[in-house]
């Protein structure tokens, strides 16, 4: 990933390994809060805030699924970078299907978004970024934080009443998010980005174990925390859409398909065809991204043809207990 | 491919691809033919004839099988090279589980044999090589043409009485080799080293619309030229045993795996069942040579974990008519 050193713009830096080949995601930068409270900096106010995604991107998409269930459409504005990353990073090309300019700041790279925030920002510039237009500032760029202000502080400005982080299963949202982090979202990563067969093999292994692992779970309850649709299922959704057309075989993920099994396959199609969700993914945008930005891991830069997974497809899953927000379908 | 230059090597050229991004392969060098003929130079006798294979390569692979079917084991020798093959083209590395050394030649390189054959030979370094040691040179380097004659001239010296060529079916055979040829068999090829997305559209298109055709014709019988097993089916089981595994990720052919396939899959279960086709089968020879050979395509020389299909569930094909020859089972 390229860097901010200082606000400057660095780009010989990619994708770090260790000295043992595994792939070392870096920290994001920005962790303030909104929250609902009258002495918070920053408030929850319709209008005030703006996200940077890129469509292509799982952990950008939490945010995007987040606020579509929660009808944040209105209160909160967004833009889409382009889905190639190149030597510069994520860039403003309005002219391409499905991306926008930088309405807020009219930059042409996300990375100048950063500097804004703070001229002697040193990190990555990563995707999502939630930005304050009133206070001129990045808030956040955390994707499970962002999820999470967004589910809980908007309440009074979302359109529809969904509560996607419900009391009495908090605990268990926190647990399954963080249980799922690292052998299946950033999992397949480090499948991908292993530069050792051992690294490699011990990334596939562990994202393996828990696919099988959470395919058990949902055999007998619709979703990760039981019978109702929370935060846990966005952040399991936004790697599960992208793997078979994508991680399966650019981060040679090869081992199983998620249309191979049985229970995690009909609970991808159950979460995808809720009311709003189909409308945030982009499988154009992801796989030209995916295919087109890594020329260590897919050289040639060319898109696969894909197995094209019907997520429309009947899935039965309304036969268990429990089932999406009753302001949803 | 690397290649011979007047029987010099040059390691400049590796696969080539035409002004559009297809790949086009070159052409083999010798094609002198076995004759069953007391007239003919070279005649077919127990020990005179020596094949030079990777197990990694389908090519090789029809050799293989073509003899373990006829039972010529003991009257055709072999010598396997390294599945890797570097800057200098084949090579012989006996420490390797499942190579040998040259037994014939004593060669380190391939290439030596091609020099010892003609000094001023000039192509590809490629196998399958049938050697003869009385003449000391190599009688043919097509692989087509060598399972033709193990298959058609060796018949006095075979341990089995198995036609694969048998009358009555010959022209079907000779049309379906042909017609699998350049959307199967070169078309995985043809996808993976395709430089452009178009040449790649193209190949990927074609690969599924003949898979899918003789998906359709296999429905309703055992084998791709009717009742009787025969070198069609060869010609299309070296490339369909390796699909899921190799071809699928590494050669981004990802629409579908064989194993989605309601009669391909049956269908390649029971050939690689047929007696003594397993034995020629080397899944981590197959691997290891793809994924760490071609790094314009998988630079990491990452061997995937892959779907590890199993050929020998049971296939039900037994119920259509026909079947392996009588001497195999």
């Amino acid at each position: 990933m390229n860097m901010l050193v200082d606000g400057e713009w660095r780009t010989d830096a990619y994708q770090t390994t260790n000295e043992d080949g595994a792939f070392e995601r870096g920290t994001t930068s920005f962790r303030d809060r909104i929250e609902d409270d009258p002495d918070a900096r920053f408030q929850p106010e319709a209008g005030r805030y703006h996200l940077y995604v890129c469509r292509a991107c799982p952990w950008a998409h939490r945010t995007l699924v987040t606020r579509a269930l929660k009808g944040l459409e209105d209160a909160i504005t967004v833009d889409y970078v382009d889905p190639y990353r190149g030597e510069d990073g994520w860039q403003f090309t309005p002219e391409k299907d499905g991306c926008t300019p930088d309405t807020v700041n009219g930059s042409d790279y996300l990375r100048e978004v950063y500097v804004e925030a703070d001229p002697d920002m040193t990190g990555r510039v990563t995707v999502p970024v939630l930005w304050d237009k009133q206070e001129e500032t990045i808030v956040n760029n955390e994707s499970a934080e962002i999820m999470r202000m967004l589910d809980t502080e908007f309440d009074d400005v979302a359109e529809h009443d969904v509560d996607l982080y419900p009391e009495g299963y908090q605990e268990d949202i926190d647990e399954i998010i963080e249980a799922i982090y690292e052998p299946i979202n950033n999992g397949v990563y480090k499948a991908g980005f292993a530069d050792s067969q051992a690294a490699y093999d011990e990334a596939v292994e562990e994202l393996f174990d828990a696919l099988d692992h959470w395919d058990s779970v949902l055999e007998d309850q619709r979703y990760l925390a039981g019978d109702r649709l929370t935060e846990a299922d966005i952040a399991m959704f936004t790697t599960l859409v992208r793997f078979d057309e994508v991680y399966h075989t650019h981060f040679m993920c090869n081992h199983k398909l998620i249309a191979e099994y049985d229970n995690l396959w009909p609970y991808l199609r159950d979460v995808y065809t809720t009311d709003g969700v189909a409308e945030t993914v982009d499988i154009d945008h992801i796989k030209e991204h995916y295919y087109t930005t890594h020329p260590d891991v897919s050289p040639k830069r060319i898109v696969p043809k894909g197995p094209a997974p019907d997520f429309e497809a009947p899935h039965d899953r309304d036969e268990l207990p429990g089932g999406p927000p009753a302001d949803l379908v």
